[in-house]
């Protein structure tokens, strides 16, 4: 049986060994091109339009009863919704036909016009987000952030036990590229009697992972640990934006809300599961051991590395700022998504699931400022002499993450945003 | 200028005194009716079908380039995001043809077919809700909460400066009818070293009024308490269904999520803000007083009565087990839009807020179980001579609500939601 994950597989488009995009990739997206908006696949620098694919029937066998071109829309909603099966036909078609040496598509008259370069398109928000969730699953960043609080107990009660997280605002998700202008909100310093209103002096970046429903589950019913895979369409990078002070303000007792919710980032290229099979590792051991219905079996993590950068208006070039790896998270999307639908909630095609912050064990492997420069007292120090103990104007902000292959990368390109001053 | 909030109104249509629907209301829904599914505004006993009127060009004059018939949807949305010009002309309009005397549609054809009475149609989800986000605005009810934990310090800091709330999630908003599963969940005694996973046992209500976007705003822009009406097409009655004990066991430090993500009910038909224009009342004064973007002019509470009841399998009737009024919130809609928009946040049709529970300052003007049992330690006594310290399996909770004109009501008929056993 073909096997699109085959680390010898090559393609006839050219592809460096240090892209993101080789043929075991193939992430789904959606692109711009002039006026037109439509499902693509990136294969090295490169956009293949899916939508131009399927007017020439490439598609007909997989969809035999679809009538309505699924790669013309402004999403991978309906698409996704179609569930695995398809999504897994789809992806090992469009290897077959990338495949070198396969002449289908490379000897067909639609090629030149379907193959676009990645520069001459926009990449658009891949999906219609319905609900968006954010965990807190790192344990190194939550002990991080809890220790600065609470010295003596950073971790709290229920945190080993379940997953915790809370939902996030769906209407400001936002493709990579889009620039974030710094919030306004309410803040109160700790030796004034009042709070104050204006822009967020303490403005932070979250690095995470972000997972996508692609097939949801109906209201009352349960996903399993399981079946968790059965439900995720792909993976994409996600930065939760955060204020430091708006949030230290607002968050009890309810949790944070307008130091999130103004503005998150994903990158535009969904990297299927299927994809990222390949790179499954095993999860941290949880003790105490974790309710039946957390439990997994199985690897449960991904390796991937991870990387942040900073570039700032008078900096020459973008600087990293931190290395660290999804391996180390605690919790596991299975775990995520069980502990989400346990009590009966129901999931739609579009939702996306933030990972929380992902914090490695040394100062240079911290997914956020607050860590980074542990809450302002250690600021970093960049090449030009600048210091950062935040984010500041004109600061643009890239994370970036990959899948380590033999010889290829399966990466998720970038996701950058640069921060703009308050109004 | 007509004016059809004029509590002289009659309509040829036949409409009881104490009805919640007299012509001076007209609350929009969407309502099925064998296949079909269409909005519909409700009108003494009956449903007036919009899509056929404007099929039969009553509405050209209001949407003259809109080719595409905006009341043959499954939600408001498209309509809501019309503005606040077009609803206020649409509402207008029909009241001029539901008009004691008017005789353009009382003489039409269409009119057999557009009238049914309400017994005869499905009552759907009104909207399709883009984000939800749940407010705590009742100064009686968060000091009830707070008293319980923190006897000595029952308000946090910031709550006489900001309207705190969170994002609920959207996926989860049903429709007044739809039975609720009661959630299993994560819960820990306090006596217990472990948690354990299983039915909720402390399930609870929350009685709210939800109000509903017509028209967003720009992500990066803010909406000022000014121009919040302007974007609030509506409200509904909203019952924050709630389980305590995976609340409780959750909610440190990203506030609540599986507690009250399981579902949400809503009552279907939308009263508009203009219906309830005559009805505002002066707000609470605030102290100390807020900070200029959450300060308003005018009224900004309505004076609207709410009742919640109960009806165990065994009863034989509905019992009434509160009556409160909106009026006593102390945060009202237009400082709560301010806040949540002020840090650039967008919105869109379609986007629920709930007020938070309304409770009142007596025992039997509170909104929740939590409050009306005081934590399970005074139970609430019924006819038959049971008890109730929380809700139980196949109780029917049923929320009311209207505003008292003279002679009739501006009312929004019934939430009710039936809870089942766990699976």
């Amino acid at each position: 049986m073909y096997n699109p994950n085959d680390p010898k597989l090559k393609s006839w488009v050219s592809v460096e060994s240090t892209s993101d995009f080789p043929i075991q990739n193939l992430p789904f997206g959606v692109f711009q091109k002039n006026d037109k908006v439509a499902v693509g696949v990136a294969i090295g620098s490169m956009v293949l339009d899916l939508s131009l694919l399927w007017k020439e029937g490439f598609f007909s066998e997989i969809f035999p009863s679809q009538e309505e071109n699924i790669f013309a829309h402004s999403s991978l909603n309906a698409f996704m919704n179609c569930g695995k099966e398809i999504w897994q036909k789809t992806r090992t078609r469009i290897s077959q036909l990338l495949e070198a040496g396969s002449s289908e598509l490379h000897d067909h008259a639609v090629k030149e016009e379907a193959l676009v370069t990645l520069d001459e398109v926009k990449m658009l928000l891949p999906i219609k987000v319905g609900n968006f969730v954010d965990f807190y699953s790192s344990i190194e960043h939550a002990t991080n952030i809890g220790s600065m609080f609470r010295p003596d107990n950073p971790l709290m009660p229920n945190w080993r036990h379940l997953p915790v997280g809370y939902n996030g605002r769906a209407s400001s998700v936002i493709p990579s590229g889009t620039p974030i202008k710094r919030p306004k909100g309410q803040t109160k310093a700790d030796d004034a009697e009042n709070p104050t209103f204006g822009p967020s002096r303490l403005f932070d970046m979250e690095l995470e992972m972000g997972f996508i429903i692609g097939k949801g589950n109906d209201l009352g019913s349960s996903i399993s640990t399981k079946d968790a895979p059965d439900h995720v369409f792909g993976m994409v990078l996600l930065n939760d934006w955060s204020s430091r002070d708006i949030q230290k303000w607002e968050y009890v007792p309810l949790g944070p809300f307008l130091g999130k919710s103004f503005a998150t980032s994903i990158s535009p290229w969904v990297v299927t599961l299927d994809a990222l099979e390949p790179f499954l590792v095993d999860g941290p051991t949880q003790e105490p051991a974790v309710l039946p219905h957390l439990q997994y079996e199985g690897k449960g993590n991904y390796d991937i590395h991870l990387e942040a950068y900073l570039q700032g208006e008078k900096m020459e070039a973008s600087e990293r700022i931190t290395k660290t790896n999804f391996r180390l998270m605690y919790w596991n999307m299975q775990q995520q998504l069980a502990h989400q639908t346990s009590n009966g909630t129901n999931t739609q095609a579009g939702d996306l699931y933030g990972s929380g912050t992902v914090s490695g064990t040394t100062p240079d492997s911290l997914g956020s400022f607050l860590e980074l420069s542990w809450r302002g007292t250690r600021p970093l120090k960049f090449p030009n002499g600048e210091e950062r103990k935040f984010i500041q104007d004109n600061d643009t902000i890239t994370l970036k993450g990959w899948c380590q292959g033999e010889g290829y990368r399966v990466g998720f390109g970038e996701c950058s945003g640069k921060v703009l001053a308050a109004d």
